[in-house]
């Protein structure tokens, strides 16, 4: 048994990425009626829409689904309230010490995962008493590690720094890499582009267009001064990555970026004057489709992949 | 039967990555005779110091083996002369243009492979009629594409774009990685890394003593502005990533690269003011071992990790 389908009490190992501004309950509850761990992204939301979307969620699925908490947010106390005011069973943690919340979590029931850029932060979670991690790679879009350690080499040496049931992301779009990520010592995957450009993303439909034109080479990771997000190299991005070029400070970056940058690009799908996070693994999507169909094709291509895998 | 073996007349599909300062006719001879490809790597030898390594190579192997020509160096057709006098079977090209010599090569029953970093010049390496492609990820070692892709997004991205023998390299430094590599769509893995530390490798103890106690976030791609490369974070990898952040010209970058870097770091041992050339994946290297050793466990591996994939 699997012990990532057996900790979330899900079918398949399939994690969805619980991204801001397109990880509503739209998205999470098709996810986990396919089968999978749907995650309502609580980064992009107030509290009270978190806790709308927590209860249509319900509504939607009988199945298991959590919530993805960016601990670099305010007002964490209330929505960590809110968390176990609606007996949300599942949360993921990131950007932040796990050291701070799995506790308090765990100590009311719910089932806590974290995610890592290195195996450093995998032994910080070991401590702090995490029943999952998540090791995802610089290829992944959004916010990123400062090591820029890829998938390929960093789930190897997450798998033996711990023994925690460990989740990679970062690249994985298709049941290939799904089965390249177990070939590489994870139990589990979380996915975030090919969910962000499906129909049940909240995203603006202009923003999943575009992934689904974009090439290798067409996202990189900026605004590494700052916090490392890998971004589409649109207009807002070529201003950034001039600053950057040119040894902009932190506080003329901070200015540049202004507020509401990801909503305004993602949610509202202004293009260019927007921040556009996606992974590298965008320049393979080809088309929007329903979450049903994803799964279809993810678990076909992964089983067909590793009927091919022969001996050597 | 495996496409790479069939076409190198090899037992496993791992190709040895012909790199500067490590790959000569010792090493490039024991991976032949483990059952792999070794290539001599052509890059840092003048044009007879490679006849020598050509004639010591089919003296210590009667199985194949290849040459690594980069087409930046200068005195190409004395190489390429060489090449064929010496009666080379096999030659993997990089760092230029795959129309150059690929027709000559094969007018003279070479068998070329092309090393690129994106499926647009995959498909020039179709035009250009070779024999299979090594597509690389941003996570190797040495000279690095400009778009950054990793092999986890690369490698589904370059099959999908050509019917070629397909050839996964970058990151890939145990049979899970290899089993990984497979199950993303390539047929065969070039590794380097793992290698450039082995007893055979030609680099100074000094510098495959480093590699052994390297950790995520010691290697990063730098020198941008001119060619990326991936570099051990020393001394000089701290004087020319300054100069970067600071805005520094060509001309200047150039002046403080200077020459015979790479020679005085990898060959010489100077781990302070060479350039020191080597993938992420060196963070899981933790000890130097015979060729030998090294085929013994990446199979071993290989083989545990494909059968422990299971239906889904």
């Amino acid at each position: 048994m699997n012990r990532i389908c057996e900790l979330f009490s899900i079918r398949y190992p399939i994690i969805q990425g619980g991204m801001v501004w397109c990880s509503g309950w739209r998205l999470a509850s098709a996810v986990s009626e396919a089968g999978g761990l749907g995650l309502i992204g609580a980064g992009s939301m107030h509290p009270e829409t978190l806790r709308e979307h927590i209860v249509k969620t319900r509504i939607a699925t009988s199945r298991p689904f959590g919530v993805n908490v960016p601990l670099l947010y305010p007002e964490m106390e209330i929505i960590m309230q809110i968390i176990t005011e609606e007996k949300v069973p599942i949360v993921f943690t990131s950007a932040g010490s796990p050291a701070k919340w799995t506790n308090w979590l765990k100590e009311r029931g719910i089932i806590v995962a974290h995610v890592v850029s290195g195996s450093v932060f995998a032994l910080k979670c070991e401590q702090a008493g995490v029943d999952a991690i998540v090791a995802e790679g610089f290829e992944a879009g959004g916010h990123n590690g400062r090591d820029e350690t890829t998938t390929m080499t960093l789930i190897p040496a997450v798998r033996k720094s711990t023994s925690l049931p460990l989740i990679a992301a970062g690249g994985i779009g298709s049941g290939g890499a799904m089965a390249a990520a177990l070939a590489l010592g994870a139990e589990g995957v979380q996915i975030g582009s090919l969910f962000a450009a499906s129909e049940e993303s909240s995203a603006h439909p202009r923003f999943k267009q575009l992934i689904t034109t974009l090439k290798e080479g067409d996202t990189k990771l900026s605004i590494k001064k700052l916090a490392p997000v890998r971004l589409i190299k649109n207009k807002f991005f070529e201003l950034v990555d001039n600053a950057e070029q040119n040894g902009a400070s932190k506080d003329e970056l901070l200015s540049l970026l202004g507020k509401g940058r990801a909503k305004r690009g993602i949610f509202e799908g202004d293009l260019e004057e927007g921040e556009l996070e996606i992974g590298q693994v965008s320049s393979t999507i080809d088309t929007i489709e329903p979450v049903s169909r994803i799964f279809d094709k993810l678990i076909n291509e992964y089983n067909t992949t590793i009927g091919k895998l022969s001996v050597l």
